[in-house]
């Protein structure tokens, strides 16, 4: 299949990092994009990331052949009822979205019978940065996308999705949308909510200034992610709203274990609970490296 | 003064890289190093961190200038016994231990009349790592080093150690015992229990290997401190204990208020709260970079 016209609509950081990665990879003719933020769209066509500048999301999809959707997940109901009635017969629909759940379901509730050419994706990849000037086109290289097809998803669009991302350089893999919301929930949605609360508790704490002061390389790394987009994770909060209840469960539960054992003083539990966590890092590798910053951030 | 013979008791990753810091900066002749390990002070000796090793305390203390105390900070009150009576009479002694108030306590009790000339230091610098094999000489270089003498301390014991870790590269600062535990309660310890936390509760989520294939870089940086030494930790853990539990309690306060948030569905409480930390954590700067390994995972 040939994509002549991808659309992108929402083209911040991630929108237009897909746009420029496949436009790098020879994988598109024309790129149309979208924007509510009129700045962002200027910026956008001023870059050359986009060919064409649409604030309309109808007026952007018409004639696409691919519909790439990269706002933030709260966005997506109101835009796929928006392009529903434009679509051409064969265009394909896809999104970026760091939750899957909840937009395959505003998918399938708004797109009616394009349903089927809906592909649900989300790259795990990004930076805490945010807009289209921050935009990379190498910023999926060897990154994970992981593609949520539902049952009666199309074959043939899943295959031109996938290729895209391919062309971007990521590495593709498929799971049902409640796996991935259920193991996102866990790897990056509560390290997120994790962050942004330790920040809040020192900015709460006093003298918050000296503090700041203090907050040297371990802080910063620990929080840095509490930089990333504010409404973009209300959104993944809101959106993801039962697998994270869920995570964040377990979290307290085992952040307990520890304050208990603090509490009372008990040397080998805290001892036996620390070896375990080193034990399961270490799994994890890369303990002693520093990390590319393109996966830092997101999803 | 001229530090003819330094003695560090704990040859470890910070024992280790002030001894080689020190004798690169030409600050200090013969260099004895102690360690209950017996394979750990073979490997200093060996690697020509140390001069001599002792594997008895007290027999490493006796005729030093300068002791150094770098081992965890829980067996720092069986060292202050066990060199009490050998130390000279202008001996210094002083530690690195990342807790300020329970050593300088243990100090006053055990080493009596030496007291004054003893200096309780804290480098907030190290890897996630351990070990005289992973020492390195510019473990400190533009690194903190937070002295917190009391007030019979001893100016030119102040001094001396001041000269040493300035010599080691490190930008020496004083404040009282209470405000260190407190600041690094916050900035250092409490992070440490958060990642610790975070991984466990991953560990113990279903299925785990799934969820640890899918923890990529933004969860390897939350989390790379969870590979720091358990004993030492348990130790700190214990040490600070009532300052850190109050950074817990509002560590959790902060937490609760998002999972509440999250619960009632209340998205401009959530994005209010995650603009917040956001904005703080800007203050903090470098949120674009990565930062070098050598202050991340310790105090």
């Amino acid at each position: 299949m040939s994509v002549d016209r991808l659309t992108v609509i929402g083209i911040g950081l991630i929108g237009g990092s897909f746009a420029r990665a496949v436009r790098r990879g020879g994988a598109v003719g024309e790129i149309v994009g979208c924007s509510i933020d009129g700045d962002e769209l200027r910026s956008a066509l001023d870059l050359g990331v986009i060919d064409r500048a649409e604030a309309d999301a109808a007026a952007a999809a018409r004639g696409a052949d691919v519909v790439m959707i990269a706002t933030p997940v709260g966005a997506m109901p109101a835009v796929f009822r928006a392009i529903a009635d434009v679509l051409g017969e064969q265009a394909i629909v896809s999104d970026a979205g760091s939750v899957k759940g909840s937009v395959v379901a505003a998918a399938r509730a708004h797109l009616g019978r394009h349903f089927p050419r809906f592909v649900a994706g989300h790259p795990i990849a990004g930076t805490e940065r945010s807009g289209v000037a921050a935009s990379l086109p190498d910023l999926y290289v060897d990154q994970r996308v992981i593609l949520t097809p539902e049952p009666e998803t199309h074959a043939d669009a899943i295959a031109a999705v996938r290729a895209l991302w391919e062309a971007a350089g990521a590495r593709v893999e498929e799971m049902p949308a409640s796996e991935h919301d259920a193991i996102l929930a866990h790897t990056s949605h509560l390290p997120h909510m994790v962050a942004y609360a330790l920040v809040n508790c020192l900015g709460g704490a006093e003298p918050a200034s000296e503090l700041l002061r203090f907050a040297a390389g371990g802080f910063r790394d620990l929080t840095r992610i509490a930089s990333s987009h504010p409404v973009m994770w209300r959104d993944i909060a809101l959106a993801n709203r039962d697998e994270l209840l869920r995570a964040l469960r377990g979290y307290r539960a085992s952040l307990g274990e520890i304050v208990a054992a603090i509490e009372k003083g008990d040397a080998a539990a805290l001892e036996e609970m620390f070896a375990r966590a080193r034990a399961l890092r270490e799994r994890l590798g890369n303990t002693g490296q520093a990390h590319a910053q393109s996966d830092i951030e997101r999803p």
